[in-house]
């Protein structure tokens, strides 16, 4: 697959993500909506299906999304995911995910003008710990990211052919499988730090938040906490590379 | 396919549609239900799962249930969904939506009755903002509409052979996963204005309300913003339509 | 198929399904219950799930279930549902469903004991309206049952070879999709009357309650009330057969 | 398959399932977490989802991740799952259950070491009766534990070769299909005793919890409880194996 290609569907794939996925905590945190208040289940329901919606678009490019999976797949299968193609995954992911902001801003723009407290519109777009404390908070998110990176690679509900793309001897519901993966890492483990699992999640729609989007009042972007989302989550992913090659030298 | 089937597949799918999607409005809204005021989520799995059944009945003709849908599929695939088929997929739409509000009110009859604020009942029937501002309601509505149709154009999960009907490769998950859409949509971008996403979701049941219902003391049927929820779909579902013309040109 | 073996898997998915549906309904009714108080989302789903559980318990057999998908079967595709066959298929639900129910009892027999207001207890087994007036309620389980049934008939997701098998051609969705349409039927249409669409769900645990459970206190099994839905869902089951002989004469 | 390859899948696939299902209950009981308070819903979806998870990763060993199916698998069909298999499977199921424990532990420090209740604290790991009676705690274990295995038995959409390992004629839906049942068994039937229906699930985390875990002012780990949920499943794993033999002698 061309770089051109890699980069525009991954782009596609995690600007749904991050519109879809920055847009159920907008409906949640701001007022003057249906969904104001919904709670965290809802939440959780928004990024996990809007996991699905852009892992679904970007199939051709194996739909990583996610800086962190990219590695995990570098690292354990570079026969499916080369090196060379690294930085074109991970720059689709990034300007996908500041796209995604942008849009899901637009969606939202008369209840972002509307809302009496714009700083807490910072946690619409990136993740915040709910008691800082950043090596625990890297721990965190660590332990998130390899859950979902060792089972891209061990589970056989997500199965790529030798190029990388998926495999569809299960039906489409790999992704539906991702999605589900994902649901259970956001209410089991997002607890503590709001499950960035992705640095692209989390960084680029900060960086929208920061240079981009025309909210009165906002506050800072917090970039004192910002690598903390970004390093947890390659780190996890990492581990998880490492526990795929173990796990299949040893059995 | 003949007109007059296409007809039919659309009128009884989206009947199911609109009959489960306002049917849990109603019993959300309404009180002396076993449904009354359980919230978003509740809500917004009721249109998905309505959306599930639907398609899933109307899968001969593809189940665009949505003339949104049909136009995109039209301008992108014209090959598979021919323009002199539009009108009689249009027309099972509108009278299936027709239908559906109208077996909503007679399951709900008694609830309405007895419901002592029935200037409320329009809203399980048709969308309305929150903050009403028609230019950014309609670009809310542009932005949803344009998710659900660029995935079912984009996405492997909802193809259709050459001629416009679903492929079963990937088994039923199609349906299921054009739910799963729908879901994320209403829960992540429906904060606005209700996320019609659908002209004849929205002004089928307007109809019914104004013209055919017997509620007593029933509002007027905001015939004002009744244009929104039409258009902004249709824009959405053209712009879906060029990005993948734009797409397959590219890549 | 034998008889007998008919009897069995109807009476082991049945047993399944009203074990798994009166006690989500006892987890939030009796107090000292993880689930007590836990909503109408919960309960949708309990029943739901409990539907994908027996129905694919009970796959031999097509996984009826319910007199009324039965009725519907025989009357729409007597090739595949013989009626020599009916009373076996519906002997086997509703002795399942009073199984189902005493099952129930056993797992909740100490909240039972401990629960301060015993005449609440028949609404865990047994389904009531929030409004009594016999037609009208028989109009909304007509309607709900109607949708369940005609859903089964059209939908190529619930299908069966020529032996009334179900077909894995779709793999083992069609057991999800059709507890992903009693969920919304649940969410929907289950306001008024609390969807027992299924004359053995509603009857059989009636009979257990009224003269097997020994529940200290408890009331009458609302007798003038049981007819409603038992005759509700079979007309309801025959009507949407009616539609699928008349879909198919017509396309 | 080796003991050895049996050990390892087993402990990784427990593990993921502990971490995720004792995860969200720390993410419910323990303050300062995005998920406080959240729910019984969203507790089953937790659980159910990390059986999802961990039951795909250990996809070839046929994925038990519980003692009770173990047993029942071994008793029901002992050329797919020989009895001199079982200690490994257990094995690693117990190795798996605590590293799990440990992990969860881990994701949530900063939150234990904020709680006010460390007390409170066992609940995450290990179940607890909402009214202590063990003679019908044990029946509620073992009729939970009972629909589990006899599903997996009974249902086509469990279905394993005749070496033991999961057959994907029905795609990855069969590790779906089994987060749906634990879903409704805890929705349904976890209401008395939190629905430990796995001895390991239970048995582990309590280990870890007393023995292992650095929390401050915790409490015992009720060791006179501990047995109940680890013989009732066993006992309703027994007993689903035999409903299996019989329903294929009778059939």
């Amino acid at each position: 697959m061309s770089a051109g290609a890699i980069f525009v569907w991954e782009l596609l794939g995690t600007a749904a993500l991050i519109l879809l996925g920055n847009g159920v905590v907008a409906n949640h945190v701001l007022r003057k909506n249906n969904g104001h208040g919904a709670g965290t289940l809802f939440i959780t329901f928004g990024w996990a299906f809007g996991v699905f919606t852009g892992a679904s678009i970007a199939a051709p490019t194996g739909a990583h999304l996610n800086p962190a999976v990219t590695l995990g797949l570098a690292i354990a299968t570079p026969e499916k995911v080369p090196w060379s193609n690294v930085p074109f995954y991970i720059l689709g992911q990034m300007v996908g995910a500041i796209l995604g902001a942008v849009l899901c801003w637009a969606v939202y723009k008369l209840q972002f003008d509307d809302h009496p407290e714009p700083r807490e519109t910072l946690g619409i777009f990136s993740t915040a710990p709910q008691i800082p404390n950043k090596p625990w908070n890297l721990v965190t998110e660590i332990i998130g990211t390899f859950v979902l990176v060792a089972w891209i690679l061990l589970s056989p509900v997500y199965s790529t052919g030798s190029d990388g793309t998926p495999n569809f001897g299960n039906g489409a519901l790999g992704y539906a499988g991702v999605s589900f993966v994902v649901l259970v890492i956001g209410i089991s483990l997002g607890g503590p730090t709001g499950y960035a699992i992705n640095p692209a999640r989390d960084l680029g729609p900060r960086i929208a938040y920061a240079f981009l989007l025309p909210i009165k009042g906002k506050r800072d972007a917090d970039w004192g906490y910002s690598w903390v989302p970004v390093l947890g989550p390659l780190v996890g992913g990492a581990l998880a590379a490492l526990l795929y090659l173990g796990v299949h030298n040893l059995t």
